[in-house]
């Protein structure tokens, strides 16, 4: 979020010229994952940031450089964020508990990280200009989700002959399956059920019958 | 898959007619879900059908109505039928071993099915038009993950104070991560694995240290 005024032009007052990339950036964000990287015109981010089209120009050359510093900031947001949040906990489940809470906070302050994000990777698809190497938000989580998993083998909490690469991708996949489900389908209360049912299913704690009909 | 030729038009003859709409069809689903439905355009469908943009308009009157068949048939080739071979199955992790083989199957067969009944509920948040009631995807794996849910409880098999809803809930999400993998990341292969992955987290397999260091 920290933005130095440096990095603003050189006519609106430092502070100001700060908050109006800010207030752009979050209206591009919404507009971004609501519309799709296609579909979101200057226009329609100069309105929903209340904003003219021109004033959206003077701080960014395209569309495209627009949507990469949304992108860093975004993952910083949420997924940098998480794996720091995670780097506390040292057990598996504890790791990913932390990650996924951190995460549904960064959602409950702006609904449309989550969706920004999950989309992100359709986007680098669809538009393979838009990122240098790969999505930086898989990238991203599959280092994180990687070394938990290694430390999780070498520390003897989970099998040794579990396939890190596999398990890895697998929880990735999970992930991102929470994630399209909190940018566009369930609200943040339902989100915030759902992540600890999979933390459930993580802890072997839902499906073992405690007391068998 | 099955498309009667008494819906072709009158003038070429009904198997060439039918096949014809087949070809449409599958080239449409590859375009949806490579482009999104803003971008497909009849004429970018009419060049990965090899056909003219003429051609498309007499089989299809609009986009709109060539989406939903499109989504119809998908849903049939994905979907419906993973829930008819789960149903075969009678505990939890059997029935979803059976549902996401299925789909993986279907997957393999046609690589553009998981990504568009994937980006389909995006597409349904985007163009309300598209979808009289909600997204049939979701309608489809909702129910069929509530209702295996539900047997297992009764059946004494995970604990009776599992909140049915967010644990149908949390299972879809995961099944739409890992219908995005599939889509979007993985290939076939890849697809396969993660998908054991997940079944073994789910049997409890994957955490437990067999043989701690």
């Amino acid at each position: 979020m920290a933005h130095t005024a440096s990095r603003g032009p050189g006519r609106p007052p430092a502070a100001k010229a700060a908050e109006t990339r800010e207030r752009i950036m979050r209206a591009a964000r919404e507009v971004f994952s609501e519309l799709g990287y296609d579909a979101a015109t200057f226009q329609a981010i100069a309105i929903r940031a209340d904003l003219t089209r021109p004033a959206i120009n003077h701080y960014f050359a395209s569309k495209r450089l627009l949507y990469q510093e949304v992108m860093e900031q975004t993952n910083g947001m949420l997924i940098e964020s998480a794996v720091q949040h995670s780097q506390r906990e040292s057990a598996l489940a504890g790791r990913m508990r932390a990650f996924l809470r951190a995460a549904v906070e960064a959602q409950g302050e702006d609904r449309s990280v989550a969706a920004f994000l999950a989309t992100s990777v359709l986007e680098s698809q669809r538009h393979p200009d838009l990122n240098q190497e790969d999505n930086e938000s898989l990238t991203f989580t599959r280092g994180f989700v990687t070394s938990a998993i290694k430390d999780a083998i070498e520390g003897g909490e989970i099998r040794p002959d579990v396939d890190v690469d596999a398990a890895a991708e697998m929880l990735m996949a999970v992930m991102w399956g929470l994630g399209f489900y909190a940018g566009f389908v369930g609200d943040q209360e339902r989100l915030i059920t759902i992540t600890d049912q999979f933390l459930q299913l993580l802890n072997g704690q839902m499906w073992r019958a405690a007391d068998p009909a």
